[in-house]
């Protein structure tokens, strides 16, 4: 039997947590916890998505900060507004949403965010406090896919972890999380062969290449714990990088799409402004 | 047949390559690149192996600075040390010697070297652009095999890599940098359970866990590459993490001990050391 992960669940516990949480310190700090959203141009599902997290961010009882840039907006623009945030007290974290317009520098943006306010954990410094294995803020994605294992009291230490996929946000990140859990942690991708033989050693198979579909039963070792990061709009409807209806009865644990991954990583932003508003010096 | 792999050579090669280099910047540049030592104590083993980078550093025309502390140096007069090697001019790179003794915080102090002369590749800031993969200066041991697969002709773009040993200073980076070459990676170390059935799986094997002898032909597959970065000193004579003999004939390549890895450490700190003197602004 396949259990599904209830990511809905999971997600909706931390959240009333964070709230709790951010109404505690408003009571003991008389602080608000804010977050700033910079969005530079009008793609709509980077609209979507923010319009998503600053609705999150207002629900937990945080500050709403938002800047939004026109689709042509310059490096220099885009920079002076991030300075700004970083600068300002009252803002707790910054997220510039990706993808930026092209002609940005994407990299150099990012890294104007100072790592205490990085609540997306993209800057070189938060990259590599997650390297050293020093405290940091971790990418939203691979930490709710960690909490999630957590959650289901998934043992780390000492199981085979395989991430398919080396993306920078979810699967590079991802594999050095669970290093740091003791995990035996191999990193997939495009250029592997016989994916599936590699895949089919994992206990835990983490999942993130934008592929549709790509993942079957022929990649799973049966019993395994199986999370699926992709989302993908389909005919059929929502869809992962995982053939789901395959691992039903052959997978140990499965994240659904959607229902898995995706709540947690909105969940993980809310937990990651409250922990970055917490660190910061207090205003006297 | 099993080939060895000869370090020494490379690293020869490598170091008169650097040693060229360096008389060009001095006659274009009218600069002497400079690396600075910092040994704080006196064990000796670390004396041995700073006194050999210094030696090399002169061999190679660059300039030899150097900074003695005792062993009871506090963390103030360190970081003052260190402070001040980052400020001066006529100083490319800086190396802080390892182990410090107990007592000082050795990441903190680490993390004042800036990463444009962090030829050690240690800093925060160098561990977040490997891992990104932006260019940065890298760790010299990690570096120095990525040097001699390349030199052997190793195809690295979907072979399955295995690095053994999750260290900070070798295991952890070699990984990213496998991976950033598109090789498929597995890290295991001390709590990966059924080793040889992981091991036996690699095409390129890099062995960095400081247990002497630990791998052996069981954990090979035949004709695989591999890379033995420990060195011991037992009443036997020098000895790495493999057991030489037994690879013989069933390995493809080897690296000896002496003679395999050892050398490159050194070669890639003078390159590290050069790198590091032509990114730095010219002085005018």
């Amino acid at each position: 039997m396949t259990t599904l992960i209830d990511g809905k669940k999971t997600a909706r516990e931390i959240r009333a947590w964070v709230a709790d949480e951010v109404a505690r310190t408003v009571r003991e700090r008389g602080r608000v916890p804010a977050l700033a959203t910079v969005l530079v141009g009008d793609d709509p599902a980077s609209a979507v998505y923010v319009a998503a997290k600053r609705s999150a961010i207002r629900e937990a009882g945080m500050g709403d900060v938002h800047r939004a840039l026109p689709p042509h907006a310059s490096q220099a623009e885009v920079a002076a507004v991030i300075d700004e945030l970083a600068q300002d007290r009252d803002v707790s974290g910054i997220l510039l949403q990706l993808p930026l317009p092209g002609g940005l520098d994407a990299g150099a943006l990012i890294d104007r965010i100072p790592a205490g306010k990085d609540v997306d954990g993209l800057t070189t410094t938060s990259a590599g406090l997650l390297a050293r294995g020093a405290d940091g803020l971790r990418p939203c994605t691979p930490a709710g896919v960690l909490k999630l294992l957590d959650t289901e009291g998934v043992p780390l230490r000492g199981a085979h972890a395989v991430v398919v996929g080396h993306s920078e946000l979810v699967g590079r990140p991802m594999a050095r999380m669970l290093l740091q859990r003791d995990a035996t942690v191999t990193v997939a991708h495009r250029h592997t062969l016989r994916l599936a033989s590699v895949t089919r050693q994992a206990d835990i198979l983490v999942v993130a290449t934008g592929v549709p579909g790509l993942i079957g039963a022929d990649h799973v070792k049966p019993g395994a714990v199986v999370v699926d990061v992709g989302i993908h709009r389909t005919p059929g409807g929502l869809q992962g990088d995982v053939r789901a209806r395959e691992l039903d009865g052959h997978a140990g644990l499965l994240t659904p799409v959607p229902g898995g991954v995706g709540p947690m990583t909105i969940a993980m932003l809310l937990a990651n402004t409250l922990a970055a508003a917490r660190q910061s010096p207090s205003r006297s």
